[in-house]
């Protein structure tokens, strides 16, 4: 075969997607099942406006990915017919705090330089004119970014990927690598030994444990996000909102809000603490306060792969250069999933990449911070 | 057939039991599964002492039914193998405010009085030896009152009254009842006609309906109850912890601890709100801090039924006088079900029951108030 | 209000659409949540042609309804966002025996004369062109019918009469009538007492117990249905196949295949019994050999609504003129609903129906029998 | 800390349950949560009698840890208050063919030798008047094999070595070991690195990957095995009932029958053949034809380690003296839980183990087969 992807979540199954299409033999191996962790647990939206809010060096990728995504769904729907909740009503982030109120103006400003069009800065009267049920004494920033089912766009790039060709194997675990003169050659699985011409490594927050058996150390740490959501019997939001300080409500079909997102450090359970639900219910009651009256449903977990300078690592491995690595995209793994598997697939058929990719390479020197919401 | 019950919770299920056991022929009709509702909802504290803090009319059989529950619960062990989860570890009645703290100790002298074998005046630091986890600044009472596995006992009663012959009709619902001269001789049924001799309506929260149609106006609404659970890797608390305001915290097998619970007044809706989740996790988390890293696990609601008197509703019709309705014990129906299930069958064989009653007639004349906690 | 219509299936639900389209005040009345029993379990199939094969009097409402679909469905999915699964590649009607073939072909011819351009005759070999993982060997009908989801349609129908005004009442159960100088003024609910101008009775199998209270008889009885889905990792059918002895096999989103249907009267137990589970799964592999190595996802249960000689129930009471009821529909109630809506709407605004119902009115003779199939 | 034990499945938990009652300081590593895989989806039979017919190397253990039951079980219920479900109404042993009958009856007299008072020969007669739903023609052998709750019991042995002393990391997963001078001194894990004089390796069917990082090559495969569960209204069997060829029902709390197990080698995905769905209700209906009526409740899977000349492994590392490792029991895994804790607990105190425990070496030489059934 011609690439093997390790890991079938969004990122590996976008990338299977992408290498498909252009015709290669493609084989994805997942421990489990398809779009589980990170891929599934996500809130889906696609914030590069709002999650950005300064030069940073994923910013020209997460504006070229949101703006792939309309003809990558429409794609997606042609082959599979999954349905991926694509969203466009936007979003509201929102102050809380006076302090929130300035940090959120810049943020503003940030946009309004660079792209007019595409944010409008929002007075409490006008968010109560677009959003009734949003306390809201600050004003906010309306951004046009969407939103879509995360699970089901995963599980849409690897049918994706299967209508053109691809094989999935689930429940195949890769435990080490196969060497040959100082080359990978393959990968030893619980389903046995598969060999291919190029290797990609997706494994969210498990990567560095694979990454290591290639003497490639990884400077990255699991992140919990647990989210709870709610039912309402008619709607209660058009737009999803977004707080500055992180606590958004995200608006799904059946009158479904999702709640999110915590972030414990360094916990790779996906069990949901008590007081995380107490704390993002509090939350989402004191910006929505209809939300109180709301039907509880569920909570659940992702992990989600974070780095120590808080970029992804996209790139091959410095020594055995048929293998590459991708992973660390942490909140913006859905965001950045449609870019990522255009810009992997161009990089292993050698092909220039239309983006600086210096920041995320596999032996960067890191000095920056983690991203910080 | 001797007796017909209409309702497969747990009091219609302790009634079957025990008529079974006397040799009657009984048939129990379930519009549903049996124990559904409040039977399965509730925590299962048998709180006599941790409920009652006065002279009602009430206490006897609240005292005699906690009595009686060891023998029952041998028997039917017996007889059906299932596990209840009897727990002796007994309650502390914490007080959480200065206010509370007032009525726990009048509450805790009106024991003294009559049972000061069963309760004793703890000192924060007496409750901090016997639950270290527990935080506590005012002293508290500590009660001898067990508790169950609520759908457990209620199921087993269920099946004892079959393995002493009793018929039990899931999914079959009662609408009308056939008259003869006067006289009540059946039910309408889903599955059909039935004819009995006796008949007693044990429906809950929606027994009012049925009484209707039998010219009896009971003053009765649902209450609704919601509860949430949560796990933790080591038992947190041996005893069950109920602050005097109505927040308990019950530890069940397996590390588990069931938080409850709200009282929503006139809602059948089986939904759990947002504000309520939020709430009891809150107030759990105030009284034990370290449920704030436990497990969320889950939330649901049971309708409980409650009186305009706050009395259960449990005798003749006054104009059928074979037929007997048994209902209202809103949050004591674990705890009164051993024993109600005794002085019903009394009641249907004409023997005297050793219990005043008139309290609980359903013609009586209310004045009081309900129970309020 | 001017209509108050007890029950949230499909049928109540279609007929709020409507009529709060036309403008009228509608409130629905539902004793758990919307879209519960058959609603819910339906396969989904629009099977106009694959159902009838004789000059029914159904047939030109079901004919109707199957053409009004596709503008329902555009209209329901501006309204509530709501995906129905709308999916129209057929259905293939199998003979599994000789015996089948030759009532096949009977149906064949049937539908040839009237509407040649919606079915066709394929080979075996035309068969195997179409679905190549179907076995067959006698020949089979090809027709246009379209298949939904059908919990989500009727969901869609209940959120689009709350677009256009009509408000839902979930968890209220109706257990009598107000009556004014012979005349229905209201209803008696768990949540109190609704007065309305007319009242449409839709609550599928349990129907009759609320008619009885209008001293009105129906000859209906319940039949449950039950179902099983599995899944595979890549699709095995492309249309809905449906063997001329009643098993179907109806292909979901993701992959997930429907097979039904059991049919078991009198039972209103939600309850799946084993041998069906067996016996459909048993089916199922020997029409399409492949299930065998799917995945097993569940099994469920709906009851639906049958009367003794198969037409539905449609029509004012012969009484109580404000009063309708609408039943009956048993395994065509998801592809009459759409049909059911605007007949029902234009009976209560005293309209002419282009139809001729007078074999579904209430108080028709019935010497016919029951559908099979 | 003096063990680490990798793998929270009933091996790993029996063997840290023992050695913490020894007074060893011991942490449980898990990759999932306690109890999954195998140790979960078994029906939990100790079928020391029923599952051996020859004079096999595993029986002396199999017997001996039968034996010990009572006594472990008593010990844990002290400790954790968790039920196991201990049921000793023993099985039945049928045959359903001939052929199976001819094996059955020198299954029968094997025991007969050497066990006379834990085997009975039954007539049909004799089975019908034990088990009344029972459809036998050839006679049947009764054996005193108890049966239990197999994810009960393997929650007990955690939580029982919790309560002595030792902790349980879960979600915690080993990808590597740490070497020091040719020494195994410590494990990588996605927790962080942990060092330990001695190493458990108790991972399951998932124990190669890990063995072959310590240049240990383990002859072993994954065999899932799926199984149903169905209830009943009230009980059918007594015993558990287990025919020759390998399929069994297991009589549960509850009213539940477990019916299992298919044996699909190779496999390590936890989905569900449809076709083992079919087979099992199919056979079961053959055996005890009133389970056709039950009511369906769910499948599950479970993937086995069999090695492939059917015995475990249970011994030291050839090289690495202080890493053990404990896997392989297949279809034996729950009866030989608790003399494995005892055995591996004697070997790491390099104490004397009373059984002869070369054909478990980790470097024997394979010439056997493995168990059929």
């Amino acid at each position: 075969m011609d690439v093997l992807i390790v890991g079938g979540g969004i990122i590996g199954s976008s990338i299977a997607f992408e290498l498909a299409k252009r015709g290669a033999s493609v084989v994805v191996i997942e421990r489990g099942e398809l779009a589980q962790e990170a891929s599934s647990a996500a809130a889906g939206m696609l914030g590069a406006h709002s999650e950005f809010s300064t030069d940073h060096p994923l910013l020209p990728l997460a504006l070229a990915s949101q703006a792939a995504f309309p003809a990558v769904i429409a794609e997606l729907r042609e082959l599979t017919n999954i349905e991926v909740g694509w969203n466009e009503a936007g979003m509201l982030k929102l102050a809380t705090t006076m302090e929130e109120y300035e940090k959120l103006t810049e943020h503003y400003e940030f946009w309004r330089r660079i792209q007019p069009q595409h944010v409008r800065w929002l007075t409490s009267k006008e968010v109560a004119d677009i959003e009734r049920n949003v306390r809201n004494e600050y004003g906010a920033m309306y951004t046009i970014d969407q939103q879509v089912n995360a699970k089901q766009l995963s599980v849409a790039f690897a049918h994706g990927a299967m209508a053109k060709g691809a094989r999935v194997l689930p429940y195949t675990e890769v435990y080490d690598f196969i060497f040959e003169r100082e080359r990978v050659v393959g990968v030893k699985t619980t389903s046995g030994t598969l060999y291919a011409e190029r290797i990609v490594i997706a494994c969210g927050a498990w990567t560095p444990m694979l990454a290591e058996k290639l003497r490639l150390s990884l400077h990255m740490y699991p992140v919990k996000g647990e989210c709870v959501s709610v039912t309402t019997e008619t709607p209660l939001l058009q737009t999803t909102v977004f707080a500055k300080n992180g606590c958004y409500i995200v608006p799904k079909a059946n009158n479904r809000l999702i709640i999110g997102a915590s972030a414990i450090a360094h916990s790779f359970a996906k069990t949901v603490q008590t007081c995380s639900v107490q704390h993002l219910l509090a939350r989402a009651m004191q910006i929505v306060p209809a939300i109180a009256h709301s039907t509880f449903e569920k909570a659940w977990a992702g992990i989600r792969p974070q780095t120590k300078d808080g970029m992804p690592y996209i790139g091959a491995h410095p020594q055995y250069e048929n293998v590459f690595v991708v992973t660390g995209h942490y909140r913006n793994g859905i965001l950045l999933s449609a870019i990522t598997g255009t810009i992997v697939s161009d990089m292993l058929e050698r092909k220039d990449v239309p983006f600086d990719m210096t920041p995320f390479s596999l032996t960067r020197k890191e000095e920056g911070h983690a991203l910080h919401h």
